[in-house]
Formats: structure tokens, sequence, C-alpha cells
């Protein structure tokens, strides 16, 4: 895929100065650009590169000065990091522009399939099952009996979608991601040993979630874990059953949820984090990295940190003062001695 | 699935209050449950539910006395959640009642295949491996050489055993889930690489043990690395190489236990706990979320938290000064500068 | 696969002592070994078990004297632990000895198949990718389009390699294990909700390196995220986009490393480890497990504890002082009210 500056500014609906029929074949940052590509500039820490890039092209912002002569031809645009995004997109809708159905892929007999959609090889959809329209099934990922992909969504391979759950429109759920494997529940015994208790409900991923690799989402005991509109879950994280994310609440790499857990909606968990079960935590509420909630958070919009977590005022005092803890342990140990010398 | 009241109570050997005809075709919490609802209620919290449910069946305590009338027909049975507990098993054995051989699948000619299994799509039985009665081999899961899967097991799709590794009988393991990787095993070299040791041991798994998905169980690098009778392994956990886990314990998401290490019988490890390697935890251990156990514990049935894990309830003092370390240092300032005065 | 003790001597240049035509078929350790095994003495402190056990065969250091009389016959060699470990990885190279294309397999028309090489059924290779000479594609793995795997190197079952993906020669990548997923980029909107940032940069996995199970590395949103030579990189550990992990660094398990920070060469990074993103670790740092990075460090060489981390030593001693924090708040205020007393 090749383009001209010119026919990038038309799309962009943007203002070009230097050269229209250069030639770009690739997008690249602007500190590696190398002839033909494209790049932008919108953080102006980076408007050096501006001066000594070899980007053939480069969107700016509008209200961009410059110093001094530069190589390369500009298009400028109201907001060069956005027009970038579209690019970008543009670029990866055209690459992953996959349709049609590989064989052999198992397409059950009383599966549902839309138009227009990709089925790769190897690929398994269940009885009962369906895939609507637009959506992308890469190869080795499995759509269990009554599981359902609404519209438009990519499901990259080796994804697994137990029986009964339901994915919704526009998401995507990227290689080894599980979905709706069994919660953890096991009632103790007499003797010790540990009964399954059956897992019957499913797990509910409404529209526009995206969902990282080699992730977990166990099925709810009965009823539904629920990830709501908009989530976005790294990769490698937990969330355990009837458990309930959200709308447009991120978690990071690694965070685990426990049980019946519900994390309210635009909150930010950083990696590694840990919430116990059954408690609540409010919207907006902010978890630094590596910390683990042990209780409720009925306050919304603050941010917590530590493990247990305190506020995250709090947790940063007090971790300077741990750094100092041996030399304040010998300050104490000097007053006692001071304090019998005066005595 | 639909059954009246009347056959669900005569199958729990139970006693009916109310309208034995009343038909019902799903399990529900009670608080969430609708109209065509089968419900329980065990625990005292939720009583009030009884009177505002819309289910039409609730299975409850011999013992429940009514405060006011209630629209629902009671089964009444020695424990209801136990009733409620084989119910759920039931309707889960009806509904994953999978058998047969799906077709592509791979089955070398030299493995052995036993009654009433199921094969599923994709799914590959390597040479000298086999698969005994009554187990379910999920598509896209992978039974590597020699590997052996016992009877009445179920291995979801995408679970990963490699060669030589063995699974017992009435096992579960979840998707994506790998058993017999090779151990994290390397010899550092005079110029600072890394020559691989190779891992020639296998992992057994003895029966009754789940496991959930996106674990990872590393062979032994000689002998086996070996997972006890009755244990429960949540997701994304971690056991390496010649790890041994003591029957009946339970280990819940993300946590890693550390090669060599020992776990003792009945122990309880939190989520998100790592335990370093060569060690042996006592059995009956418990281990708080997000601990870290760092050297041998040998006392039997004890409670640790922290990293590097102390006993959980100096832990939990510690804790709460931690919370103070701000103000206690304010305080011994203070006391420094009353001490220099009163000099 | 059996052999007598003089085939084993000769292969290592050893010397023999006791039966040369005694027979072994299995390897094993010293202390578990049966008749039959061939095992090693390297470590004095298992000396003694060369005087109970019963293996059949034991490669001992040529230096080695003994102190009664053994059962088994010796070899013995200038590293009894080289020796063996040479031994381990001819059994695995003749045992992993795959080779050919099982049916059924996806190998797209536009794709690379070099000599000598193993894919296994329901393996996919996509558009455009190649699989270069000797190397070991198992059951179940995906190679995207455009994407290259190197020679000799090894995808167990499950492995996915997304689209222009490199992985380069003598390359071990364990089962399930996710190469070039989506970098975790969104740009938050003003509405509350976020928009996907196009992932389009790739992995590069160059030589000699090692991926356990359940791991992911994510692809660059632009450029690459750079595994470099030599790496050995653990169980369900997250690599995020744009990271690079320099020459012999090894990385234990369930640790993750954020976007666009760079670990030097010959580092050491213990399990469950956290480190924030946009910073750079320097050569030979070592990172105590469960620890928290969270600025950049470029002290060479230098050992690093606690979340956040400091120097190991002050770590060291920080934590003791924690264990006997009640104790020094309950003395402050001893302290305080003896001041009080004495004013």
């Amino acid at each position: 895929m090749q383009f001209t500056a010119k026919e990038i500014c038309t799309l962009l609906n943007g203002t070009l100065e230097g050269k229209p029929d250069v030639v770009v074949n690739k997008l690249a940052k602007i500190e590696e650009a190398g002839e033909g590509s494209l790049a932008f500039l919108s953080n102006p820490k980076y408007e050096s590169f501006l001066y000594t890039t070899n980007a053939s092209v480069v969107i700016v912002n509008d209200d961009l000065t410059l110093d001094k002569p530069i190589q390369s031809t500009l298009i400028r645009v109201p907001s060069a990091y956005s027009s970038f995004s579209v690019l970008l997109e543009m670029y990866n809708t055209l690459k992953l522009n996959k349709s049609g159905i590989e064989q052999p892929s198992f397409i059950h007999p009383d599966a549902k399939i839309g138009k227009n959609v990709y089925i790769g090889a190897f690929a398994y959809i269940g009885a009962g099952a369906s895939v609507a329209d637009n959506s992308k099934i890469y190869p080795h990922t499995f759509v269990g009996d009554n599981a359902h992909v609404g519209e438009n969504s990519t499901l990259f391979s080796g994804v697994k979608i137990y029986h009964d759950c339901i994915v919704g429109n526009n998401v995507i759920i990227h290689s080894n991601t599980v979905i709706g494997s069994d919660g953890f529940g096991f009632a103790p015994q007499a003797d010790g040993s540990y009964s399954k208790i059956s897992q019957i409900g499913n797990v509910i991923i409404e529209d526009d979630v995206e969902i990282g690799a080699n992730t977990c989402i166990d099925r709810a005991t009965m009823g539904s874990t629920i990830i709501k509109k908009g989530v976005k879950l790294d990769n490698l994280i937990q969330i355990a059953h009837n458990a309930e994310i959200g709308s447009n609440t991120v978690v990071a790499s690694q965070s685990g949820i426990s049980g019946s857990t519900k994390i309210g909606e635009n909150c930010i968990i950083g990696g590694q984090v840990g919430i116990v079960g059954h408690i609540s935590v409010a919207k907006g509420s902010q978890v630094q990295a590596q910390s683990g909630i042990n209780r409720p958070i009925a306050d919304e919009g603050k941010k917590w940190g530590g493990s247990p977590a305190i506020s995250y005022q709090n947790y940063m005092r007090s971790q300077v003062v741990i750094q100092r803890l041996p030399e304040l342990e010998r300050k104490v140990d000097e007053l006692q001695r001071a304090l019998e010398a005066l005595k």
C-alpha cells in the first residue's frame, strides 16, 4: 500500500506544505522514521525531531510554527494525534480485512453464521451458537454450544468462549483468552476434601469491550459475570465468577478481581492489583499497581495504594517512612537511652 | 428441560408445600429468580427474599418457619444447599453430556481411546497416548505422545498435555491450561549466556483434581511434578518444576509455587501469593492473598501474611502501624525536641 | 532406548569402574534411581546416596574418592554435571525428533516451509509466513500472515504468533504463549470512553531465546517490541508494547514489564515483579521476587527489593523493622509517657 502526501492530505481534510507528490508506504515514529515514512508530531517534547527526521511526510498540528527549514512535507490538521490515529486504524482495517470460511473448520449444522464473516481454519462453532455479521473468528478459536458473538467483533486465534456465553458488538478479544471457565467454587467436606459446586451461569461481555491475551473470565455460579460496555482489560487478568466490571473501566495486566465483586464505571486499576471478593468499588476509583483492596470502597473518584490499600496520599507518605525505618528505630533507641540518663 | 415441583420433590426426597404441578425450567438465585425459576434458601441472611421472590419453586431447609404467606411452592429438605447443589450438578451433567468422536480430529494409530469418550474436532491424541472411559477431550486439546488421561476426566478446549504426563480419574482441566511445559532451568555460562538444562521428567495429576484456565504446571527436570489427589487450582497459577502440592490443598488465582517446593495437604493459599523454591510448607497452612513465603514453614495449621510472610496476627498488627507511620515519625521527632529542651 | 555402561562411557570420553556391560534405560536422580537407571553425582551434599543408590550406573567427577565399596558402576568424567546435561539433551533430542507434515494442517499457498520441518496437525501457517529449516511447529500453533520463524526453533502446541512478528533461530516457545497481541493503548475521550490506538508494530524475538507457557508479548504501537538474543522468560509473563529486554536477561514467572521500558542485558528479574513503563533498568540489575520498580535504574549490577523497590540491603533492613513495628510504636508511647512524667 502506498499513497502520495496529497492523497493523505485530502483524506484528513488538512493543509499541505511541501511536495504533494511525495510517496509514503509505511507509518513510523518521528524519531525512527526513514524515507518513505509518514510520521506525526503532537507532543512538543518531540519537536526537535522535526528538524532531523527523514520522514517523507509529517502530520502536525495547525498551530505549529517552524523555527528553521525542514526536509519533510507537512500536513497540518487540527489534531495531529487524532488524525494519525485515524490513519493507523485505516491501515489495520485494510491489513486485517479477512473474510470467508477457511477449511477445515467446524461449524455445527445448528449454528448461525452472519454475513461477511471470517471463520479461520480449525475454528469451532458449536451447536446453537451464532456469529453475527462482519465478525472475525480466527483459527483455533472455540465458540461453545449456544454461545453468541455479536457484530463486527474479532476473536483472535485460540480464544475460548464456553457454552452459553455472550459476546457483544465491536468487541476484540486477543489470543488464548478464556471466557466462561467454571468459577472456583467448592464446598469443604468433613474429611478435608472439597465437593465441586456446579457453575451453571454464564459470562456477558457488552459492546465495545477489548480484552487482551491469556486473560480469564469465569462464568457465574448462577446468573452472569458481566463486563460492561467499553471496558478495556489487558493481558493475563483474572475475573472471578459473578464479578461485574463497570462501563469504561480499564484494568492493567495481571490484576485479579475476586468473586462477586462489583467494580464501578470509569475506574482505572493498575497492573498486578488484587481485589477481594464480595465488595463494591466506587466509580472513578484509581488503584495503584500491585495494590490489594481488601474492603469495600464507597467514596467515588479516590486514589488508593498499598496492600492492604489505603488512600494514595497516605500510602506514599508511609512508603517514605518505611525506607527510613531502620533510622527511626535507631533514633527511638537513642531517645530511650537519653531519657534513662536524664532520670 | 422442564420439570414439575412434584418431580423435583420426589427426586430430592423432600416434602412439598404449595402447587405440585407448577413447572420450572431454570435455576436462579432467590433474589433474581423470575417465574418458571427454581431457587433455594439456605443462608438466613437472604430469608426476606422468600417473601418477595417470583421463583415458582424454592427449596428450603426442613426447619424453616414462615412469618407470612408466600407465593412460591416450597420443597423442604434436610439441607437446601446440598439439595440445590445436587440439582446444579445434574443440570450440568445433562448439559455437558457429550460423547463420540467429531471430525476432523487427530488420533494417532498407536493411541488408545476408551469407551464412551468425547473427542472434539481438532483434538490431537499423540502416539502411545491414551484416554480412558467416559472422558471428554474438547476441541483444540492436545494430548502429547505417551500422555495418559484417566477415566471420567474432562479437558476443556485448548488444554495442552505434553508428552509423558499423566492425568488421573475425575479430573477437570479448564481451557488453555498447560501441563508439562519445560521447567525453567538454565546453567549460567562464563560469557553471561545460559545453557538449557533439558527437562526429561513429567507431571502427574492425581484423581479428583480440578485446575482452572490458563494455569501452567511445568514438568520435572527428572522425576515428577506432582499434584496430589483432590487439589483445586484456580486460573493463571504457576507450578514450577519438581513442585509437589499435597492432597486437598486449594490455591487461588495468580499464585506461583517455585521449583522443588512441597506444599502439604489441606493448605489454603490465597490469590497472587508467591512461594520460593526448595522449601516445605506444613500441612494445613493458610496463606493470605498477595503474601510471599520465603522460608520453610514447619508448624502445621498456622496462618501467614505479608511479603516476606510472618504470622498472620503479627502481619495484621504491623499493617495497622504502617498506616500510622508518618504520625509515628512525627511523634519521635517531637520527643527528640522535647528531650533536648529538657536537657 | 537402552545403552551399556561402556557405550555411555565412550560417548562421554570417561573412565569406567565396574561392569562395562550393565544396561541402563532411563535417567534418574541418584536418591530416586532404581535398577536400570543412570544417575549422576556432582554436589558433595548428595555423596551419601552413592552408597545406598540402586542406580546401575553413576556418572561422577574424576576426583571423587570412595569411602566404602559401592554397588553401582561408575563413569568418571571431568564434570559429572556437564556430562549428565549432555546426556539429558541427547535424550530429549531423540525423544522430540519430530519431522514431516501431519494432516490436516493449513499451510497457505504463499507460505514458505524449509527443509526437515515438523508441522503438526491443525497448525496454521498464514499467507506470506515462513518457517525455516529444522523448525518444529506443533499442533494448534498459529503463525500469522507474514510472520517468520527461524531455523531450528520449536513452537509447542497452541503458540500464537500474530502477523508480521519475527522469531529467530534456536528459539523455544512453550504452549499457549502469545506473541504480537495488541499493545494496551487507548485514548481517553471526553465522555469517559476510550478510543483504541491501533497497534501496527510487531514483536522481534532474537536467536537463542526461550519463552515459557502462557506468556504474552504485545506488539509495538509502531516499531518493535524486542526480546534480545539469549533472553529466558518463564511462564505467565507480561511484556507490554515497545518494551525491550536485553541479551541474556532472565525473567521469572508472573512478572510484568510495562510499555516502552528497556531492561538491560544480563539482568535477573525474580517472579511476580512489576516494572513501570517508560523507564530503563541498567544492565546486570537483580530484582527480588514480588518487587515493584517504579523509577529508572541507572546504576549497573545492583540488587533491588520491595514495592516500590529500594536497594536490597535497605529493603532487608526495613523488613526486619516492619516485623517489630508494633513494639516500636509501644516503645514510643512509653517514652512519651516517661517524658511527660519527667517534665
